[in-house]
């Protein structure tokens, strides 16, 4: 008998019928001899809803304010799947994240969960019931109610299992897995059976958004094995675990890629001490978030600075990035916002050599032009132009061996 | 400085402009100087939503989970009076039923307050800023989230200013005040300046519905100044005391009615010891409300049985009453929808002789026939045909000098 945490995202409890539906597949997990306890998120649109209130009040509603106010789209859910699940004959009670005591920081909005007190959990569970715990929320220490942010959920979920000891943390999404790339660039992508945490990490940062980031890394220090699958079909999902446990290892296991960045550029930099603060100090503090950063020696005792942004950032950064070049004595400033971001991820190459260079020549091969080249110690990202994203994410998946083979696809 | 507690329920907190409309009453209530704890309901159509929610799912949703679905109701408008208040610019504080301690026992739906821990409100109270607490709710010594029961908001606000020693608690509605009787039946209607909390209690029974009856209990039991008032205009609204507080006390304060009574009669039962609980023990354990209560002698060592109850009970009391009368040998089983009930309430009546005949003179003046009479120390009431509703009130109205000088009229 196995404890496991399920989550369930806004669209999986979207109506009554479809948190009906969440009620029968816990029930199988509890006939299957499991014990349960259930994460979920609000009923899609609850949260956009209330805050489309609050902000019909105060454009900036006081933090603590909104989180009490979208705390709320949890609570409900939980106890509507506790009616459904108590219908059907399962014994069931639902929690806030306070009634659960998930204690949180003071960052409202963004709290960072410090602690949970199981027992109360732990005593259900004992007493035959699935436990339905509200995502996305705790408190404080002066009971304040927090919430974790976006997507928060997950994170509880993960938190929640870690707390407990669980031997499995599933979240369930509209996806039934984890691709070796975007299947609708690739309709040969594969659902990996599993991935490393950290790959999955650099799958999530990339744009492959099927899991919060902070819930991979969580669950990823705490050690929580944890598998996503599909709320809407059945299948084993994609498992999420460490890399030594990890039996076959592919060199690479997936192809990322994010659409939404744009370059920028200062070439002709007197090259002194402090340049790239010069430059990136200013965009920071108006609280820009900069992904990629690139500094080349140029010619002539002058650098090239590259850096990129999100494509709602670019204006603004241009603007700093421009004020600066000026103040430096920069030569140029340009950008570009037609450009895509590819990456290969997978723990393989660390002991492969030569990944780098086939990557290039695929490339190559197909008369596409990097622009800007980052690499780490499991994954390689290039910046090539938006209208090659297409060819090149299906030459590198056919060219690393990552296809479905011909007979699985429909 | 007044500590004053404000009550606004769902109607006057119906919308994002209406939950303004009662900041910038709460904040006209700080500028005269005075603290101020607001309590509120749900927004208009919240609960029900909320509920209708649940019974998609289940018919008879468990007890516990429904009072933590609904209770989310009144949390979303104390946000939001919090940030509108906040807005303009005064220092606010929401709390859910939990977060301030409102201790109740566990009969979930209908629970019962048992304690309010005050420290935190007062602390805010010294920091300068307006307290807004969810009403209708509270916490069980479990931790689990209870309610108490429709129209709960009126006892919170009543057990909150209780347990802070208020000055005040005012109770903000549709109305803007309490009525001699009600102003659709006889236009002539006065607001009354002030009415004790036993004729408040009468009246509220007896169907002029402006109050939920437990908080006036509560009211009195505590010696809480309670004021009603509109949330829509200005005025001095309706103060319920104490008795021996009221300086000018008319006779009668006020003329309720209902008109939801329906009347059953047995004839003819032999008249021997448990007659009376033969017949209504039988219609209470069916969990049907039984009102007025009569019992005459008869003829020939038989009696005759008469009481009332709600429309709604009626055909299910018919139905009882005959398998009953059969058991006892009873002559005849009658009953009577098209009645209404008419109650004469005043402490004054107390000390003036001779009420009850004028009310029974007044009526035979108008050749209204008396079906039943029923008699307590502070009201008197009387059964008529549906019919005579609208005549018997004005008569009554006009003859005990309850009516508005003309010249205030319109």
């Amino acid at each position: 008998m196995a404890l496991i945490v399920q989550k369930y995202g806004g669209t999986s409890v979207g109506s009554v019928e479809r948190i009906g539906a969440v009620a029968d597949r816990v029930i199988r997990a509890r006939q299957a001899g499991d014990d349960v306890v259930v994460v979920v998120s609000a009923m899609s649109g609850e949260t956009n809803r209330l805050i489309d209130l609050a902000k019909q009040i105060q454009e900036r509603p006081c933090e603590r304010e909104l989180d009490s106010l979208i705390a709320t789209g949890e609570q409900v859910t939980t106890a509507l799947l506790s009616m459904a699940l108590q219908k059907r004959g399962q014994k069931a009670r639902s929690y806030t994240g306070a009634q659960v005591k998930i204690l949180t920081d003071s960052a409202f909005n963004k709290a960072r969960i410090q602690s949970i007190d199981t027992h109360v959990i732990t005593d259900d569970l004992k007493a035959g019931r699935v436990v339905v715990v509200a995502g996305f929320q705790g408190v404080n220490a002066n009971g304040d109610i927090t919430t974790l942010g976006r997507g928060g959920s997950d994170t509880s979920a993960v938190a929640l299992a870690a707390a407990l000891n669980a031997d499995e943390c599933q979240i369930y999404t509209d996806v039934d897995g984890v691709y070796t790339t975007d299947p609708r660039v690739e309709p040969r992508a594969r659902r990996l059976d599993q991935i490393t945490f950290e790959e999955m990490l650099e799958m999530a940062s990339l744009g492959s958004k099927v899991l919060q980031i902070r819930s991979v890394e969580f669950a990823g220090k705490y050690n929580v094995p944890l598998r996503v699958l599909s709320s809407f079909a059945d299948g084993p999902g994609t498992l999420i675990t460490l890399e030594d446990e990890v039996v076959e290892q592919a060199v690479i296991s997936g192809i990322a890629f994010n659409r939404d960045e744009a370059q920028l550029t200062v070439n002709g930099v007197p090259d002194s001490p402090g340049v790239a603060y010069s430059i990136l100090g200013p965009v920071a503090e108006s609280n820009i978030e900069v992904d990629m950063v690139l500094q080349n020696t140029g010619r002539d005792g002058t650098t090239d600075f590259t850096f990129t942004v999100q494509h709602v950032d670019y204006e603004k950064a241009l603007g700093i990035v421009r004020e600066q070049a000026e103040k430096l004595g920069a030569r140029e400033v340009s950008g570009n916002t037609k450009i895509v971001k590819i990456s290969l991820v997978g723990v393989g190459m660390r002991s492969h050599a030569g990944i780098a260079a086939k990557m290039f020549k695929v490339l190559a091969d197909e008369q596409i032009n990097i622009r800007m080249i980052s690499t780490s110690e499991i994954k390689i990202s290039v910046v090539v132009d938006d209208k090659y994203l297409e060819l090149a994410v299906r030459s590198l998946h056919e060219a690393f061996e990552l296809d479905a083979p011909i007979a699985s696809i429909g």
